[in-house]
């Protein structure tokens, strides 16, 4: 019998990256979560990803600082002049934020010697991010083996969006059948002090149509 | 006249990376320094790098903190336990630095609209570093701009390493003809307490070499 592959999962403990999680388990790896202090105003998020783990069961979690919020260039950590009109991009972009987080889950991945690093990029619901293309994550993958000892060592890593193109009620109902508790999970941009969703922001509506379009309730709390 | 194109530069302060930022400064390029505190063992690499930053006049220079030491698998980061015997990558090889390094350069090149991201990878001496070889370079490009608004607003980031190919000579040649100071650089992996190389180790040995064979002394400070 062989050990299980080891998968590499970026978690946010959002619908999209918690569900990712499931699949990595659902494949039989053994899975490492990761998440990122990066300067983020949404320090909720950091509770409810350390939680998803916990329910999940996964081999290991780690919390990486890396602070891109000194850098700014996004409504997401607490830039408020990003004006995103006559861009296609939203203002919740944060440059380059999924290429920082694969890069640091790339080096844990390399240390870990595990076989596959993932996580939950979306193209419906997020066409206007470039980094959540699937010809982004190709790219991704060639320049991973590219960096590492992977490839010299005779070896591939394979980074995977199981959920690329998936609508968000698919990607609620995939997570559902492999047992996630959603509850557990966040989304809202502006969440109040008691962590409860604003149910009104971009994020928001995007589950709550997810969830409505899977005609399930939604297990979180929102703000009266 | 249209202003001066941007560019960002990764400095550690050693030889090949301010010698990168003197090649920026040459383009005629806005040049905008990024180190990174992640967890290395030397300390006085980034008040060298931040006293380069000076001598070249960049028009910024920053520290990211970036904590790859909770993830380990290197000497440089003081992970005592790797053991490269046997393997053709040396125990000072960093999991994918230069990615997560470059990554957040390209965050940074975003948010400021940077046309170059350049660093100072050199494939002659770090032959056995996956990530200091030209084909890791260009997938970097591809992937960067798949990643970024560059790509989807017509533009393109060009990532450039232009010291490559260069032996050690050939570099330390090049900087004193862009007016480097290479006094003020810092390249040993183990610096007594007055910051005084040891002159033994294997990035010191990689330095003198190229100032013999460039028939000129090294300005820098060696422990006696």
């Amino acid at each position: 019998m062989t050990a299980a592959p080891r998968a590499v999962v970026l978690l946010s403990g959002g619908v999209d990256s918690t569900t990712t999680a499931a699949v990595a388990r659902a494949y039989g790896c053994e899975v490492h979560t990761l998440s990122f202090r990066y300067g983020q105003t949404l320090a909720v998020e950091l509770e409810r990803a350390a939680r998803v783990a916990e329910a999940l069961q996964v081999a290991s979690h780690r919390v990486v600082p890396v602070d891109l919020a000194s850098l700014g260039g996004s409504r997401l950590v607490g830039d408020a002049h990003v004006d995103a009109r006559g861009s296609a991009i939203p203002a919740t972009y944060v440059p380059a934020r999924n290429t920082v987080f694969l890069s640091i889950g790339l080096a844990w991945a390399e240390v870990l010697g595990a076989r596959f690093l993932m996580f939950g990029a979306n193209a419906v619901d997020y066409s206007g991010y470039p980094d959540c293309r699937p010809e982004y994550v190709a790219a991704f993958e060639e320049m991973a083996n590219l960096a590492t000892r992977f490839t010299t060592e005779g070896d591939r890593l394979h980074v995977l969006a199981p959920l690329v193109d998936l609508s968000k009620a698919d990607i609620i109902r995939l997570g559902l059948a492999l047992g996630v508790d959603y509850g557990l999970t966040h989304s809202c941009y502006f969440p109040d002090p008691q962590g409860r969703a604003c149910g009104a922001c971009d994020s928001c509506r995007i589950r709550l149509r997810g969830f409505a379009e899977a005609g399930l309730p939604d297990p979180v709390a929102y703000r009266p």
